[in-house]
């Protein structure tokens, strides 16, 4: 029996609405106490489950909507002129209850502003930050926030973000005392700008929080830390320019390897030990950032993202649902406010 | 017969003066024109120099310094208290016009500290700001700008960083018309902070130059701009992030590959084909940051740099020098200021 309700809103991403059904296939098998609510234009969304055989499957549920946000549709002028996107229904859904959470590969900017008016943030917290998973050195994984929800930041969001992402890794990742750290232009205490010396004392200040102090752009897939913080527009460049220079370093090998026929051959030798070299960047099973700091769950998927990539994204949702992550952050937002006061 | 004089602090980076000297031992060779003064303590530079058979060089005098500035000397401390360190009497050579460039590997923050103090920024820039050069896709090279100078930036400084990135682009790497990008957090107008927007319409009114627009993380390698600009912070963090990641990657690979006597044999024949993929990346070949905006050329090398490291940023203090980059800026900025009023 279904325990929990997702809202996928199946009209976003670059792949359309195929991805969405091929990863609700997988999901299905892999989470049977989950219903999922597909949200999007019945007319196209129709035969696609027929053609899944999922139109009568007991998990599965579809809501229409009329409208779709583009990948180029402003964040207000979508928010005004499409009341009735998949996107906004999704999110209605969660804002009213019906679902406990709720995924889109569509645009972020969109995704963003929807989300942060239709569900509110949590009491607390002043803004919602875009949180991701980042591959570490020895297979594991940390936290990195914010990724782009907030191009400007102040010290209290700072510190309200690493709060949340150590929740989100005490639930989520199951680590005891998750560490935080600062991303900052040195480890000295005088580096970087004023914002983040101003949180670095917030976070000195709250005895609850495993806080280790700055760390630096090359440290951030070493395993130093279990929460990365950062501005969204640090955070965003950052990440983008690491995507960029590994999915070129990869693309590079590859053609060299494939220039000779010597090399092409031997590849088939060699090419499980190579590929392990890059398989701990897994973009697929990495896909998901949570929009964290709203009372309910919101995964955005890459925009590119295959059918394995969306699963992930699923999975991404069904973990932060299960421990309830909206709940706990407010709880241990609320308690560290009180411990200041 | 030498026409230019470059002045070398022998005491920085974290391998000492022995670098040094070996690079200086292949700068000779490479530029018959050029005049070295290296700078540090006499005590511990004439043996190095008599080992490396260079007492007696007509290209090569010394310099002494009493003091030498240590990585962790903070950069008002090191102004202050160490005004006879290797680093300071090399700036000082260069403020007096004994020399034309200085060459350092020592502690950075210290670096522009006393090179800011010491020769001052040129007429119409506020600030100067740590230039590097950027490894492209396609075997290019684009300069990026700030790597760390200037935490926090106004619009007026990120504009005046796209001119004198310009201009070291037309003159050093003979680029027609240099195309300038702002990094941000997304290609549309609405994206970023507005710092960057407001930098953005002051590239669009300057006619004088090629301004393309905003480019993201993931293109910074794909050959779209001869000039990124950004503020110190976000370029610090940003480059940092991928020469971890670059070498996690390519540490990955080696480690893998050694691992079974299979393909530790392949890897003789794969080898050169295999190290083609990430030597583009050179970070050899592309070690030495400009402190550009400052009436004098100063390069700071890699802390960590080899001696083929000391001698690229011997080169491009000769390139810099060569086209008196100063003197460029300058007339630029001028030209540009002009213009505008």
């Amino acid at each position: 029996m279904a325990t929990l309700t997702l809202a996928l809103d199946a009209m976003g991403g670059d792949h359309g609405p195929s991805i969405v059904i091929g990863a609700l296939k997988r999901a299905l098998k892999t989470f049977p106490e989950v219903h999922f609510i597909v949200v999007g234009d019945q007319a196209e969304l129709k035969p696609l489950l027929a053609q899944a055989k999922l139109t009568d499957h007991p998990q599965v549920s579809l809501q229409h909507a009329s409208q779709v946000v583009t990948m180029t549709d402003k964040p207000g002028y979508s928010l005004r002129a499409k009341p009735d996107s998949s996107m906004r229904v999704a999110l209605d859904l969660v804002a009213s209850e019906q679902a406990a959470a709720c995924v889109s590969a569509g645009n972020t900017g969109a995704l963003m502003t929807k989300a942060y008016f239709t569900l509110k943030t949590l009491p607390g917290v002043a803004r919602p930050a875009l949180m991701s998973s980042l591959p570490q050195r020895d297979g594991g994984t940390a936290f990195i926030l914010d990724l782009g929800a907030n191009p400007v930041c102040d010290s209290d969001s700072l510190f309200q973000f690493g709060v949340m992402g150590s929740v989100a890794a005490q639930q989520v990742l199951a680590v005891d005392k998750p560490r935080i750290a600062l991303l900052n232009m040195g480890e000295e205490d005088i580096k970087g700008n004023d914002v983040v010396k101003a949180a670095a004392n917030l976070f000195q200040q709250a005895a609850e929080l495993n806080y280790i102090g700055f760390i630096e752009g090359n440290d951030i897939f070493l395993n130093k830390a279990d929460v990365i913080v950062c501005d969204g527009f640090v955070g965003n460049v950052a990440l983008k320019s690491c995507e960029g220079l590994a999915e070129l370093l990869v693309g590079n090998i590859k053609a060299n390897i494939e220039q000779h026929w010597l090399t092409r051959f031997l590849v088939k030798l060699f090419y499980r030990r190579l590929q392990r070299s890059w398989d701990w960047l897994k973009p697929d099973h990495y896909n998901g950032a949570s929009l964290i700091g709203l009372r309910g769950v919101v995964i955005k998927s890459h925009g590119n993202a295959t059918e394995r990539g969306f699963f992930s994204a699923i999975e991404q949702a069904v973990a932060e649902t299960q421990q309830d992550l909206p709940a706990q952050v407010r709880e241990q937002i609320e308690q560290i406010l009180l411990a200041q006061e």
